[in-house]
């Protein structure tokens, strides 16, 4: 093959390789996540990548090719197959498929990548990873309650401190009874209701005005692309926007809207809700239910500050049925545009009463919520979270193999590292990685090879050493400090001495221990 | 919906779910490997699930189609993507695309599933997990040594006992020298050559006069399938079993045949090839490389019980370029046909030079090995490894719900699982999980749905203790006991005794000291 015929190594568009500080800290992230749903008494289960298109109803209506938001292929029975876009379809199917089996409650947690056939773009992948968490038959909002908690809980074994993180909760019930209030009830409204619900949404970035607009005519923003609204009259958008902002968690920026009594607690934003919106039925179950949630966090002691009944969240999937939760980060950090702004949402999630129901003759209660690993990874980056510290690595020795021309002497650096990889320390458990160097270039670019790889510590041998019956450590941190000194300070004697124990001969049975000072003088 | 338009829950064919053993062992697994790999200097990269098809190397000669294998579909630019089948090819990409960025040799690891578009069938999986490590830029067979070595040490970190298992280590580059010595040599026998590898490696299964059949003009097994051979002539077919079966690794079954003088160490099998196959180059240049491994693995300790030289490993893949190694587990298992036969292999590698370079203008040596993880399960299940135990998750608490048609008893419930749920032991680790039942039935079945759940403690508070400030404490284990015990026993006073112990009261205050008791019971 002529070098002109070599293929281009790509990584397909949206795909991302990850290094090994990502895939370290995510395999900690994911670790702890484990252990704190576990805790409340969620099992792990795992179902495969790929599913039939039609169990994860991605359809496109009236048509027999799968919808384009999902990567489908056919088998070769011609069955429409298409890679998971979420971890809650597959669990329905799941669930419904071994339905008598499973101990019911079924409380189970799931983490993996899913898949979505989109246009890629800055911080949007066809690739990413979710932590799921789901309680299936039961139809008691206590289960909501669990799992708010339980994502508290997470958020603070994660590295986040109580006050950086708040638990939003509201109800679809809520939202769907002032809809019917303003006439918007009935299946022939569902696209208007998603245009309402998606003005909400927007309430963070564009403000109680912003959103006025959305709900109305409509939105220009500052490039001057129109965003058609939802067409409501003046009346109906302001009982939309003041279920809103009856406690939109900003109580700085919307202070001087909506009613500031019902802010100061849970029982003062669900009396807001009672008196404003619970002459509507379906508004009043969902008040209802709220109540009972915050009953149900506060005898466990949550407060406000951790979980909270907020009108503003809303979450886009349609399958929501009852209560709905957000994650929320709260510290600020800075947006690719210069902005101060704070964190935002990690997780969410909510009753999905329909789904599971889908598949099996009677009505199959769930609830669930979903945390969104790659970009907590991010945030725990920003919070500085010890458990995304690249030093939870052991230190690494790298073994340089001098005369590795010939291959006579490979045999001896060979039993080097191996002595070195059974280096223990009083708990019996390893001290070290060590990693013999195995290219075939000369000393220098060894010595460059093992500070690219972030050694600690070099062991060298060559023919007078070998001779001698020695081995030369090389402690690299120790060493690159000496090698930045000043010339005044080099002909010091303290910097004599102190190069005296940046590099240092032992006999060879003595390596072990050579290697053991220097990571003590280090640790 | 009626109910007969519900959609049937199904898995898609070749495809698995996992439950809760499965996930948890697989996850301890996981982790004893990275730590294992760690320890050789090799650090983590992830690569995506999908890449483009041609980065594979999976289309099909002459068609614009990817091959069947691969599960595949085309992006909107019209591009071909296919899931990855294995762990190589894409990392020989991500090396190539980031050559310069990347130590050399680049030494790292990678787990993951990888997808086979294959008819499934008893054991054959269309998704299954590898778990891999690889040097890149390294020609010396040094980098193959320290991957067998790393193999040994892995299977002894997950409690397989040295003596049931063995690394075995071949060359291609002998057996190329054997087949250009019979006239197989040359692009053209290409295709033979390959029938040929695949006789040798049925070896174990249909041993020296199966394969001898299969190299000739074919053989028909028990059922009357024939199997076409590779058309070796007599002379020919004795060169290459005798090469086979030099060291077959099962002395007892083929002593009768080959030479014993060069089973009983490496230096005699690696004499024995000399012997009979030096005087061609290429074989004489694979007899040096196997002579270089060998005294690497002494030097660092590892005798022929855990590496050793077997000339009938063959590798089915026709990248290999070098030495290729299996990892075999030698203890007895009973396969489906009632037979006890070896456990067999659970990885295997080799090294691959050509396949790096398909992306750059340089040569790119490498050598690498792969885990089949889900085979390595069934192996440690087979020798009752601690890694897989199920034993390892912490004790399960339930609390009842007694009065769960109410909400308002809820509050009180929540609040003694969350107390469950801080409960630490005295290194501050959580001592227990805690699960509180979320459904709607009545309490015989909330006591079912805690022996499902394989809860050794369930926690009740109906009205009468909730009026003495009570809760009741029931050992679930010591419960089964009692109830197991006959008539007579149930009379003694001993027996009333330890039914006090089964399941007593105490105060609200005292419940997570009272489940503690238990825990101690039958920790």
């Amino acid at each position: 093959m002529s070098k002109t015929d070599k293929l281009k190594a790509r990584q397909p568009r949206g795909f991302v390789d990850r290094g090994p500080a990502d895939v370290a800290a995510t395999e900690r992230m994911l670790s702890v996540i484990r252990e704190s749903f576990s805790l409340y008494g969620f099992e792990p289960v795992e179902t495969p990548f790929v599913e039939y298109t039609d169990a994860l109803g991605k359809f496109l209506p009236d048509q027999d090719r799968p919808n384009e938001g999902v990567f489908s292929f056919q088998d070769d029975d011609e069955q429409w197959l298409s890679l998971r876009y979420d971890l809650t379809a597959p669990l329905a199917r799941y669930v419904a498929e071994n339905f008598d089996a499973l101990p019911k409650p079924y409380r189970s947690y799931r983490a993996g990548y899913v898949f979505r056939n989109e246009k890629p773009g800055p911080g949007r992948f066809r690739q990413f990873m979710q932590f799921d968490a789901d309680i299936v038959g039961a139809g008691s909002v206590a289960a909501d309650a669990e799992i708010c908690m339980l994502a508290a809980d997470t958020m603070e074994k994660l590295g986040i401190k109580r006050g950086d993180y708040v638990v939003k909760v509201n109800n679809r019930k809520v939202l769907d009874g002032v809809m019917e209030a303003i006439g918007l009830g009935g299946e022939e409204n569902a696209g208007r209701r998603l245009t309402v619900l998606r003005a909400i949404d927007k309430l963070d970035k564009f403000g109680p005005e912003g959103v006025r607009l959305l709900l109305g005519d409509g939105r220009k923003d500052e490039s001057g692309d129109f965003t058609k609204g939802a067409g409501l009259n003046d009346e109906q958008a302001d009982m939309v926007l003041s279920l809103a902002i009856l406690q939109s968690g900003d109580v700085t920026e919307l202070e001087n809207i909506g009613d500031n009594r019902y802010r100061e607690s849970n029982k003062g934003v669900l009396d807001g809700m009672r008196v404003h919106f619970g002459n509507n039925e379906t508004a009043a179950t969902g008040i209802a239910e709220l109540e009972q949630i915050a009953a149900l966090v506060e005898a466990a002691g949550y407060d406000r500050s951790r979980i909270r009944i907020d009108t503003s969240v809303v979450r886009g999937l349609e399958y929501y049925t009852g209560p709905v939760y957000e994650v929320e980060l709260t510290f600020p950090v800075t947006n690719d545009d210069g902005q101060v702004v704070r964190f935002g949402s990690v997780a969410g999630g909510g009753r999905y009463d329909g789904l599971v129901g889908r598949f099996r003759p009677e009505p199959v209660p769930a609830a669930g919520f979903s945390i969104g690993v790659s970009r907590l990874y991010s945030a725990l980056k920003a919070v500085k979270s010890p458990i995304v510290d690249a030093r939870n690595e052991l230190p690494l020795v790298v073994v340089t193999a001098m005369d590795n021309k010939s291959p006579e002497h490979m045999p001896a650096y060979q039993a080097m590292v191996s002595a070195l990889r059974q280096a223990t320390g009083e708990d019996g458990k390893p001290l070290l990685r060590a990693d013999l160097y195995l290219g075939s270039s000369g000393f220098n670019a060894q010595m460059k090879y093992a500070d690219k790889r972030g050694a600690i510590c070099a062991v060298i041998q060559g023919s007078s050493e070998r001779e001698a019956g020695t081995v030369i450590v090389k402690d690299l941190i120790l060493g690159a400090e000496l090698a930045a000194a000043s010339r005044e300070l080099k002909d010091s004697a303290e910097h004599k001495a102190r190069q005296a124990e940046a590099q240092f001969a032992v006999p060879a049975a003595g390596l072990v221990e050579g290697v053991k000072r220097v990571l003590k003088r280090h640790a």
